[in-house]
């Protein structure tokens, strides 16, 4: 329990201190960024280590439903409830109820910083890809709180 | 596990953000002291959480006990290895085998990034013991990695 606790806890509050009271507005967006950044690691090697004896993936939709399944219930507890593709490299996956956002008050004055909630976790899924090959652009767009979807973008070479 | 793992790399992580390649040395200082300020929340946050149902404490001795037990083992999995006061308002916390330090290589060229490792969680003990009104000033120390030192200067009002 107190391990869940404790990881809601540490998000939020590098989400507070990351972008809370920046100097301007391209601070704001560097301090955004860097949260992605510490989840893009963490994601990159956090799936080096969850796949380390696992067969190969036959393929990228393979390497998705991974995401969607074993990564997302090692860190959330429960699955991504929806997975959609348009089969040319752009996926939707939606949470229900996403953790992070389950603990914020849905007041319309907090509708505006609910997506820098999301930043960490873009991070983390960009992260998990890449370690498996797919290199991809990953955004999130909150629905109705607690409710968001996150899209990946497959950048093919 | 992978609980563990993902507390262990995440943290790694955010040192590796806050403080790699700063500009200057203010900068440099800045983002240790930003890792201490989202340790000291989250700590602050997770010990009204831990304590909510627990009986008063006795004193600051007994406040310090429960961090080096209940507090420690709940974040960490063992507990401070030894505990020393000078009783007047001095506390040494030992861990013998702090989590944070196992995992990095104890070569000479990474020995003056170890105390980087230690301002999480000096924030964190200082916002746990701030919680349950210890007033404190929190240094960790590295005294043979992964061997470390946390001194409490309590802050008498």
């Amino acid at each position: 329990m107190v391990d869940d606790v404790f990881f809601d806890l540490l998000h939020h509050e590098m989400v507070n201190v990351f972008t809370g009271v920046p100097c301007n507005e391209a601070s704001a967006e560097m301090n955004v960024s860097k949260l992605e950044q510490i989840g893009f690691m963490t994601g990159y090697r956090l799936s080096e280590k969850a796949t380390k004896d696992c067969q190969r993936f036959k393929d990228e939709l393979d390497v998705m439903k991974f995401i969607c399944k074993e990564f997302w219930s090692s860190l959330f507890k429960k699955q991504i409830d929806n997975l959609r593709t348009n089969h040319q490299g752009v996926y939707v996956l939606l949470d229900n109820k996403f953790r992070f956002l389950t603990q914020i008050t849905t007041s319309k004055q907090y509708m505006e910083i609910l997506p820098k909630y999301l930043a960490f976790t873009c991070g983390l899924i960009r992260g998990a890809l890449s370690n498996l090959g797919v290199v991809s652009v990953v955004t999130g767009e909150v629905v109705q709180s607690p409710s968001c979807r996150f899209q990946v973008q497959v950048q093919r070479s």
